[in-house]
């Protein structure tokens, strides 16, 4: 059998290597129209950033691959056109142009970067970060001086090559259309890696985008949509990829929005021609929602299953649905997500509860604890774990982790509490943050704990008490207007005033993180009170009013003495 | 309702706090016969080191639970008789003997230490290290000039008391009756254990027990099973614990091992008293055994779980199935442990198959890859993940954790596969280390790899042809006896001098981690030959055969010139 190979980075090469394990007797090509083969896409912004060699990015090359897998690989080897019918394909190649025949044929083309209908862009000072040579040239031109960079896009490689940038010293604009750095991430979390940027020197620019790029002699200027003009000496576009198809949609292979459309087995809709990777429509495994999925492990994961499909269907598996997980470093900063956020979940039209932790990566009396900031949803009719976001310095991949083997597995809310997750003190805690979520969100569900949420603090202004529970000494720190500061330990003895000053209003608690709100929630409850807890906390509501303005929309004071003493 | 809890750490604590959230009705009074509740017992050898200082190991004190729980906390309240009949208990205080009834009582008495029948164990330079004056004790004797010290048990405590006590300069000798240390950890990983512990400087003594104690005027001799004698200024007793349940065993509460049976819901055999904790029977989640499970995590989680049960029995849920999942950091190395290891499995009968991986914690070639050395355990009929172990400077806490998340789940080595992990290069690889396992599992198991295991090393060397795949300079290091060594890049053009050298045997072949001699058996299998592939390699090997003596047994040879070249 001869199987032909198309894109030799991920899905592709993850295919081939495969598909040799299983036959000695096929014949493997693999094409690709780069220069290189199997090398670390993932690594090129911190080559950018010179914490990785060039050299290292190359993980394989066909001499290798040759010695060790049998693979004929094929490199400046550009597919122009391909003919279902007569399983053929047509290679635009140094020598020029030869057809190449196939039994079955995998399509692993990747993405290309998207690029916006901004004028200017078309500038040799606007640069994508998607190969070997993108990022050798980005990084020549920081040793060549560059000053002022822009970043068109914070999503993931926006921010690694931001963050790659600064540390060699360029002065970097990063420019969003959202709202927050890192949009697939809750807002109340894109606030603190937008705060981590500036910290790095990263000047952050959300909510606007570059409307036009002006070419100069000396540099470039970026006009943003509020006005403002920024110059720059290297413009690095990554605002986004689009599944690079063309050739293979213009052959008949149904796509759906640009990405190939295959079945759980991979395959398209034409005979002998399988698909995985980045230009493939995944089916979202919280949500079901369909898109393609641009992300390194699912391709090289799916790339190994096609090839079982392809050499030996009867026992193979189908593709896995997607959760989408992944990670960023930002600084010291971790930022990570699984499964669905809350957007994707309203569209989605699901049921689901909130739960914002502060919770210790490790016990807090042992040196080192950092605190990780976690959003969790379940399910409201079934506990189900839907989604999960986190950002700290240390601890939350490995949270991020446990929960996205916790969706993949459907998994409850009582299950987390459950989980029997290692601790030792430099490690964790004998309840983990992953159970504490599972604790609060169980809570929740079961109707012991009745939370608020940061959101809607301007109606909770308008129509309840606001109880702080915290110690005078973080009241006087900030504070909410016409709060009434009763301290948690205070609260049974104290409680004729809160419900004096409740006046028949709900009462809404708030403190630090969520934790002696809770207490004083059930003390509340307990007593009668129309109560609830604020989801995160003083924490939490910082990060959201952050999103609002820079004054915090005005909602926060510090406190006047007299009504702290 | 007046609730009483017997032991204010741990799950007692968990429960009367849970209990205080639940029902602002009920009186709970917590007892404790030592000085202080609620302290961070694990924090205690950290304290010995210099780590944690003593302060910060007292979590709460009775007057901060007062305050914000309303607990009635009695330190130094030793339960010394109860009475079932009339749900009373007899309790020795310092101001004499008193009497306090119930209406729900919770033991969680916890254990203490087994104290073996060794002669001279009552020296008073023997301690232990469960409570918060003997790690001052410990401390002051370090810092009062102790230079010589023997820890009797290389379980979690005792490595832990033997790094705090190397790391203040005293000359530790750690004794193990176990082959290795760590106990629980598969062979081959602890070896690596034994390493580290020598690299900070303890004298690792296993295979070996104390057999007497010489008290002396300057210190103490330790006498060894094996005829040696250890000078000890101070000798650290933590050879294991045993629950502490005389009292109540004796009021006709139902023990197993003297540990409390207790029912799904957490009840003893006496109407309206329940237990929890390291006093209580836990059935193993993977073998249905049954054994007391001294660990602060399930204890603080299943205190939580029996408040329910105690004041909301209708919705409240059963105590989960015991993993066991545990860490410990030695030096720079962490190992842990979850579910079951490969002696429990074949005790209880389960016919499971066992993969070996050095797989890098993130990719290898963004800086700081770390080897994380892993063995799992799948069951093989229905391919579930059984139990894990690893161990390893960085990542093995997260992967340890995630395995835990699919042992609890049910999960199969397929489902490892299509875990979807967090990647970017700082944090791991588009296939995760857990990917990789669940993929070798799952070759494993449907044939397409077939391994052999270092433990059956002699009758390999007996019967079969030993295939080398490394490369000459790996091979140059050490090697086996009579092996052919063949690079696996050159295996199918030499196929031929395999067969000649088979001579009809069965091909056994290796590599260095088990990665290229997978491949080499891909060849060797589809070529007809009797093959199979060393699980987890040379470095498995090198770690089994260090456990057989210090000499590697005399199986492995620096290889001479002639032979590699």
């Amino acid at each position: 059998m001869k199987i032909v190979i198309v894109g030799g980075v991920g899905g592709g090469m993850s295919a081939a290597a495969r598909a040799r394990r299983l036959s000695e007797d096929a014949e493997i090509v693999v094409l690709d129209r780069g220069e290189h083969v199997s090398f670390a896409g993932c690594g090129l912004p911190y080559h950018v950033g010179g914490e990785v060699p060039e050299g290292d990015l190359l993980v394989q090359t066909p001499a290798s691959l040759r010695a060790s897998l049998a693979l004929d690989v094929r490199t400046r080897h550009d597919v122009v056109a391909l003919d279902t019918a007569h399983r053929s394909l047509t290679v635009r190649t140094p020598d020029g142009e030869e057809q190449i025949g196939y039994d079955a044929l995998l399509l692993s083309p990747g993405a290309r970067a998207v690029r916006p209908p901004v004028p200017g862009l078309d500038s040799p000072r606007v640069r994508t970060l998607r190969t070997i040579a993108d990022a050798r040239e980005l990084r020549a031109a920081v040793q060549g001086g560059a000053r002022h960079a822009v970043v068109l896009g914070a999503g993931f490689i926006g921010l690694e090559a931001a963050e790659a940038l600064a540390s060699q010293g360029v002065d970097v604009t990063l420019v969003e259309t959202a709202g927050h750095p890192l949009p697939p991430l809750e807002p109340e979390l894109g606030t603190l890696v937008a705060d981590e940027l500036r910290h790095l020197g990263v000047t952050v620019r959300t909510g606007v985008a570059a409307t036009a790029v002006t070419h100069g002699t000396d540099h470039d200027v970026v006009d943003l949509g509020d006005g403002t003009r920024v110059d720059a000496d290297v413009v690095v576009l990554a605002v986004g990829v689009r599944p690079d198809t063309d050739v293979f949609a213009d052959a008949g292979i149904v796509v759906e929005g640009g990405a190939i459309v295959v079945d759980e087995r991979g395959r398209t809709s034409a005979d002998g021609i399988w698909a995985v990777g980045d230009a493939t429509v995944s089916t979202d495994a919280v949500t079901g929602s369909r898109r393609p999925v641009a992300l390194a492990g699912p391709a090289a994961r799916a790339g190994r299953i096609v090839a079982d499909q392809i050499l030996r269907p009867a026992t193979a598996r189908p593709l896995p649905t997607a959760l989408g997980t992944a990670v960023v470093r930002v600084g010291e900063l971790t930022a990570a997500t699984t499964g669905a956020h809350r957007t994707a979940l309203t569209r989605a039209g699901i049921d689901h509860r909130t739960v914002h932790l502060h919770a210790a990566h490790h016990v807090g009396w042992f040196p080192g604890a950092e605190q990780i900031h976690l959003v969790v949803h379940v399910g409201t009719g079934d506990g189900r774990v839907l989604g999960a976001q986190a950002v700290g310095r240390s601890g939350v991949d490995k949270r991020i982790d446990v929960l996205a083997t916790a969706i993949r597995a459907g998994l409850t809310a009582d299950d987390l509490v459950d989980l029997d997750l290692a601790y030792a003190p430099p490690f964790g805690a004998a309840k983990d943050p992953v159970n504490l979520a599972g604790m609060v969100a169980a809570n929740t569900l079961d109707g012991t704990l009745r939370l608020w949420y940061a959101e809607d603090v301007d109606q909770v202004l308008g129509t309840a008490l606001v109880l702080d529970v915290r110690s005078a000494d973080e009241v006087a720190q900030r504070h909410l207007p016409d709060s009434l500061h009763v301290p948690h330990t205070e609260l049974r003895e104290r409680l004729d005033e809160v419900v004096a000053a409740a006046a028949g209003r709900p009462v809404r608690v708030l403190c630090g993180s969520g934790v002696r709100s809770h207490l004083a929630h059930r003390i509340l409850d307990q007593a009668g009170l129309d109560s609830a807890s604020l989801s995160g906390g003083m924490l939490t509501l910082q990060a959201v009013l952050a999103t609002r303005g820079s004054d915090l929309g005005g909602l926060l004071v510090a406190a006047e003495p007299a009504l702290v003493h």
